[in-house]
């Protein structure tokens, strides 16, 4: 934004029937009268508003930016966000229609984003902690990763496109600031956003501080990831921007879409996986999450092949 | 240009003296009164029409994009490719002072560019089909490669800066799209910009079409070539873009300026150095080119990694 937005304001609950009911797409698609509607806050991620709103015929999913980091206000933040998230769901959707969500509105002045609601899914990181889940989840990202990054490559389009849309995303500076910092630099020093509970943790943090070599390919793998802008990623995918039922799996939060290495998105995916098979209780499900990973990447690497 | 621009005139000599009289600044360098000033076109390159206007005090360089490519008017072309050479030299002249030119100039309607005149300058090309050169214009080169892109790497500065400047240049598009097809792709193919008069290169251009490891080879470099912007690259830095006295080495033409592999600079400058040896009479100054290849890259390597 290069000018303050006077216009903008944080919505209630009660605002966002308002808002909702103001735009007749949305309104339709919930039926009934708005005050028939429930609207409830669900905010679970770490950085925006997020409402689902109901009526009779259906449902919407509401995401407003705040002007900081929603967990923590002193941490200043712009708003245009949503707008990449907007544009991302734009660009993907009509690649994987049935492995995300669509983009229903997107309002530049309130930075609202919104999109089908998924009330009856779970997070596949609550699935997980919860127990076994349906192992074709992996298949289907699998799918959905090998399919996003495709269409947005160099071996999809003319070059023209693909630079046209890493203009866009190259102004998502502040989440990819996010992702390069808290992801690519602070876990290997010694950094106040560090921090640990389990005292067992501390040998363990130590040893990663004075691996001279484990920080020289950190090194190498943040500039790959700075430096090799081969498709538009998600830039986010762990078990949490992921929502299942049984039969119906959905990728969600495309906030810090950004250009960079395919391997990024795969990356996080299976580094999440296998996160989760760590925190579990003596690694019950190990072979679950074994099986996603080989799931995810061999449906990956069929899917991609076949694409080119 | 999003609207065609009417206020666009192209320069003639007596247009380029009036011009550079109504710029004071430029007026200043030339010293005397506009009716002493001699101005001659020297257009050489294939794109943009080129003038040396000179006065007592000093001479200045004037060049004018054309809505079409110089030595082929039914190419029609837009005129920005002048505001990414004049967004280069702003970008690499601090850095390279003596090895390029400032810009002391830029019009974003008449898309004219001044830089200083460079008219007791030959061309290394012309210089090197004339006769041996000072084997130092190579180390210059190999200085003014490593400085530029070092300089405009992620190695120099926090990624958001280097963000900035790729969006810029990934506009340079009608340029780029020229490197792409003109050096990466339509020599290995049959096309119909591609013809030779010497019939004994015709077995050579048939074995270079119908090897396929080699096609699959340039296709790769391609692909690396879109898909590595390491660092703000010259992007056309052949010997016609070079101009040199005997202890003088200058840069010109970045008009070709984009954010690329830094080995594109550097294999370009190798490659014609290696073309004017095949070209010269029966391989006369073979050692003085070997010689320049080895002190570009060991100027080249000695300086990044100082730098870095």
């Amino acid at each position: 934004m290069a000018t303050p937005n006077q216009a903008y304001r944080t919505l209630d609950a009660a605002g966002v029937r308002a808002y909702v009911a103001n735009q007749a797409h949305l309104a339709e698609r919930l039926g009934g009268t708005p005050a028939t509607w429930q609207v409830r806050e669900v905010s679970d991620g770490n950085l925006n508003m997020v409402f689902l709103a109901e009526g009779p015929a259906g449902g919407v999913c509401l995401k407003q930016a705040l002007p900081h980091v929603r967990v923590d206000p002193s941490w200043k933040m712009p708003l245009d966000r949503t707008f990449f998230e907007a544009a991302y769901l734009r660009e993907v959707f009509p690649h994987v229609p049935n492995l995300t969500t669509e983009c229903l509105h997107f309002d530049p002045e309130q930075f609202i984003l919104v999109v089908e609601s998924l009330s009856s899914h779970t997070v596949l990181r609550t699935a997980l902690m919860q127990g076994p889940v349906n192992p074709d989840i992996a298949t289907r990202i699998g799918q959905f990763v090998a399919r996003s990054t495709f269409a947005t490559s160099l071996l999809a389009e003319p070059f023209e496109k693909v630079m046209n849309r890493r203009i866009c995303f190259a102004r998502n500076q502040t989440l990819t600031r996010i992702t390069v910092d808290l992801i690519l630099t602070d876990p290997y020093i010694s950094h106040p956003r560090n921090h640990w509970a389990e005292p067992e943790l501390t040998r363990v943090v130590n040893a990663i501080r004075a691996n001279a070599a484990l920080r020289a390919r950190v090194d190498a793998l943040r500039l790959h990831f700075l430096s090799n802008p081969q498709a538009l990623l998600h830039g986010d995918l762990h078990t949490g921007s992921i929502m299942t039922t049984e039969d119906d799996t959905r990728v969600i939060d495309g906030e810090f879409a950004t250009y960079g290495p395919i391997g990024f998105d795969a990356g996080l995916f299976i580094a999440n996986v296998i996160l989760s098979l760590f925190s579990s209780p003596s690694g019950q499900n190990s072979s679950l999450h074994i099986n996603m990973i080989n799931s995810f990447w061999q449906e990956f690497e069929k899917t991609f092949l076949t694409l080119w």
